[in-house]
């Protein structure tokens, strides 16, 4: 294959870089995918500003992008379920060792598993990017690749929603409505919750959550006391929300989460935020709200495929600004400017649809 | 009160009378209700037609009618969360014993339940009924008396969709388009099913699943073999549904849901046939496809009301015929012939609307 | 009956006097017990001590008292299961609403339960006492008066248990082995743990959770890093215990439980401190270990009586002291002092027996 | 290797041979195993006596032999935590594919799942087997390698009693003490079951279960009803059972097995009979008693060697025969006519020890 393989390669904090890489040949299980569409997460860009997140650390040079969806070019000889031609969603995590973790179900917990775009492992911001096959899925004709990619943002709602056992009849609090709290909100609507409240510190922002079907908003002001929240919150539901969905990180966010849920009921931590937090602790235990993280998801791609064919949750709103891989710094650019909602890659020159 | 309670009463097998019954006082813990909008059930024509269910076996005069909703026209002393007025919604089931099934949250198992229109338990099928004013359920404004007394079906969809577990990207196969076959459907969707497909021997049922959003219809033919139509069902799906939803009773469909249903998934059975079933239990079992009976619901009325009023799920199609009160003798007949899905009778003469 | 009615009341921070009340008349639904033991618990010394427990604060006089056995001597009118001479353990919370709570079979987080011993609800460390007869339970012959007072305790570490999932070959850490600490652990062996490790300051309490069966013990030093501990405790068991029962409500062992627990699995709060907690929430998120509380408990009489009456736990050892009613401050004093483990008061004159 | 390896090959219907077979070379990620003990299961029985199982036909020979332990003697390139030396017990189903049942930790259900002496994967009744290194489990210093054989029965139990729900204090039915009855009994009550029933048409079989931990023992009479069988289990446990594991496969078993649960339990189907069975399937629906197969187990080789280890769980009464590998026609004889409950076959002519 004389091709070029154009990649998106973070060198080190700051260091962004479009340069063009061999093109990778697939093992015995593996698809050598041309990229199609690929969305930038808060982590990507978080890597590029800080080189770090946590405990993962950039220590040598690596491809970013892990929302992504392309079309099959090249099958391992061992591939059965994928030829070439076959539209997939990546699912840019791949467990490496058969530990307890993956024979049980929970393949995400996995202390080695591979990651697309978490250091060390490569993404797949690039014209060409070879992935398991066991975890590329493939994409009915009806499923937009753009849809396939956003299957990534859409797992984190999905798993945030199964961890807080959503269902009918719900009623549901979701602080932040970034991506992540835009999707669980999509995804909240889908398992049956009945009504569903959006906090953020912007308006702006909340005109979204409005638009993809959140019952109320209520707008943060910097400093609100989270027991006062809490308050607010109850009221306009009329009863104290039975999950929150925490998608900001931010401590008093957190605390707000705690007071606000109803006794017996659930908070979900998805935003990420300092190592050690002071929360009313004792407030949940004794009236049992649990308290439940998440990380990333597993087992969410069919799912997700299900609902997206069927029509029952709509993405293509998130999808606020395109550009071609070749201005792949502009779109991080834009993407850390906060404008919008999912900035997407086109990575296909000869195809720069949805 | 010096109002005349008309009532409609089966005295025996065959023999439903309309007569003046006395306004019943409530107690304590009870409400007195003016009666608006009850719906007739399979189970109140069979009664009629045969006078008795199973073990349940009519031996007095009986009052019939549990698919209820009213208003509250006289509050017992010790109640709190109910006025003169308030609009309500009636959960039929009323424990009589603190037993261990009640203390754990299935008091529909409670073998002392009292359960209206169950020998020899009084229905609401009246013009004034007492109840326990636990199990009455404020109706929000933009909620109907006719869609408050359709939570009795509801919560058996509910029930049933709940004990399958039902949950995003389910498929799901329900065998029967009858009211529950449909209420049913109208629930898996809601719950977040990708596909649901509905069998029914007659296509005129199948029509009106079609339009409460079933993705796909599947007329069965008399004699047609299980194994057969659980093929067609994989087809159509493209996999073995998730779960399968079983409302008619007949052996042969539920022989058809166990086959049709993919290794670890469930079979819940809603409808009732003869006591005693041949079914292909080694299939089952190496499947691990788990068989899950309802008996009536519990813990349903509050998320069927959350629904109904955020307008997630609508069950205003159901309801087919209405007859007023003073006609309820045409109105069973009309259910017995089967023609419609749901007859409603207006209880109150001042208001017959939805 | 005329009879003296000794009992042990708290008037005011500090202020207990033993002093002689009415005998109380049974209500329909309730049973006058004689009682018989009355196990002190913690939380009855603090009300002594402080005049409050968080939002709970002693206004008038209360009678101490909450884990109980007696002997039924008069029976209300409506009460079918029990009769005079039946030999009974008393369940403290009854819940006095069928609310959402009560319905769906977690009555002990209903708002207004009533319960024994929590401001303004008497307790029943006094010769007679009246209590609802549905939270009565009989106790086969085999099982004393003790064991049916220390059913309460016992009851506190099974919802512990059950709410942390501990099941065959569960490895379990039990921070604190206090009374709760040490129920937890019994209770965790009988649910099939395969191994547990006891940590506390003392080892003198440490060599008590060693006799009833403890896998490791772990003497903790004041000051000592909650990561270092945690270290400790997985080199102990050769990997991190799936499930983790913090009894200490202190900060740091909250933050060790943490640490310490696996990934995919569970921390149990169930000591409680003070209520703004700084802990590292982010380490728990992403490893997806869940954090949830117990309040009190519910359902838990029944089994309890089953696993003591089979002889598959034994909590007799738990009982280091026995005082009769009348030297109750004498009794509570050696509380406070936090000799031993469990107190038991004697308030009937004629049998002081276990 | 220049080793022979002395094999129990089923060549068809009737026809069991000792032949010798080359020794296996281990694949990158295999393991090559002398093997030590091998029990002898029903189900190698039965494939000699007809030469099928249901859908599972002999077309060609098999090895036999699926409840295993031996020792490492050579490790595949890529394999990390096994080393030469290493005693381990095999799990022996390993899943080929990567598809929807393994990602979501039910493996067990993976229709192209690799299984020992099941048609026509072999088994490991041999001198030398290679396996896959992922499914063989180091044992601990004090678990024999033929407790490491039973794990595989044991696993039988483990899978059922967790399908069923078993906790503290539930009361459980057990039908049939065969094998696998036996081990089910001995996981019931390690799961916390306060009480266990068991029944056999043996009163031998009895015996057996008595000295295992059986709370009660209930000889069966062919032609016995199922109803009054069932009444006579609630009698002997003044109540009926939570839980009914059905291991005998007999259809009036089945039918027992339902009337005899409590409202609101499970019944589980670990014995299998014909095809089709005639149940009172009415009888278990309107009762929400839950149906629950097996198939074989998933994820329990690690919790029973915590089990084994600690001293919880002791399986060591269950071998009952010991033939060395050569005097496995004997041995096969001896199941075969029902003497004792399990025979286990020594294959290391230098270490017959248990």
């Amino acid at each position: 294959m004389a091709q070029e393989n154009l990649s998106v390669v973070l060198h080190a904090k700051g260091d962004l870089r479009l340069e063009k890489c061999p093109v990778p040949e697939p093992g015995p299980t593996e698809v050598l995918l041309q990229m199609h569409s690929v969305g930038i997460c808060g982590s990507d860009v978080h890597y590029w500003q800080h080189g770090r997140i946590g405990d993962f650390v950039l220590t040598k040079p690596m491809v970013l992008g892990h929302e992504a969806s392309g079309r099959v070019v090249k099958v391992g000889s061992a591939v059965k379920h994928l030829k070439v031609g076959d539209r997939v969603a990546i699912e840019p995590g791949v467990p490496r060792e058969m530990d307890e973790f993956f024979k049980s179900g929970r393949y995400n917990l996995s202390p080695t598993i591979f990651f697309c775009a978490t250091p060390p492992d490569d993404g797949n911001l690039c014209r060409y990017y070879k992935h398991s096959a066991n975890f590329c899925y493939k994409l009915p004709d009806n499923v937009t690749f753009e849809e396939g990619a956003l299957i990534e943002p859409l797992s984190v709602g999905i798993h945030a929603c199964r961890r807080a056992g959503v269902t009918l009849g719900s009623t549901v609090l979701i602080c932040g409505a970034g991506p992540i709290g835009l999707v669980s909100l999509i995804v909240a609507k889908a398992m049956g919750a009945s009504q569903v409240v959006v906090t953020d510190l912007s308006p702006e922002r909340l005109k979204m959550a409005k638009e993809l079907g959140a019952d109320f908003q209520l707008t943060v002001k910097r400093g609100e006391e989270p027991q006062q929240l809490a308050k607010s919150v109850a009221e306009l539901l009329g009863a104290q929300p039975h999950i929150t969905i925490e998608c900001t990180g931010a401590e008093s966010s957190i605390q707000t989460a705690i007071y606000a849920t109803r006794s017996g009921g659930v908070v979900v931590l998805v935003g990420l935020g300092s190592e050690m937090a002071t929360v009313p602790l004792v407030n949940a235990a004794v009236r049992e709200v649990d308290i439940r993280g998440v990380f990333r998801y597993c087992n969410t791609w069919p799912m997700a495929i299900a609902m997206l064919s069927s029509g029952k949750v709509n993405v293509k709103p998130l999808v606020t600004h395109r550009f071609p891989l070749e201005q792949a710094v502009q779109a991080f650019e834009t993407t850390r400017q906060g404008v919008g909602i999912k900035v997407m890659l086109k990575c296909d020159r000869n195809d720069q649809n949805p």
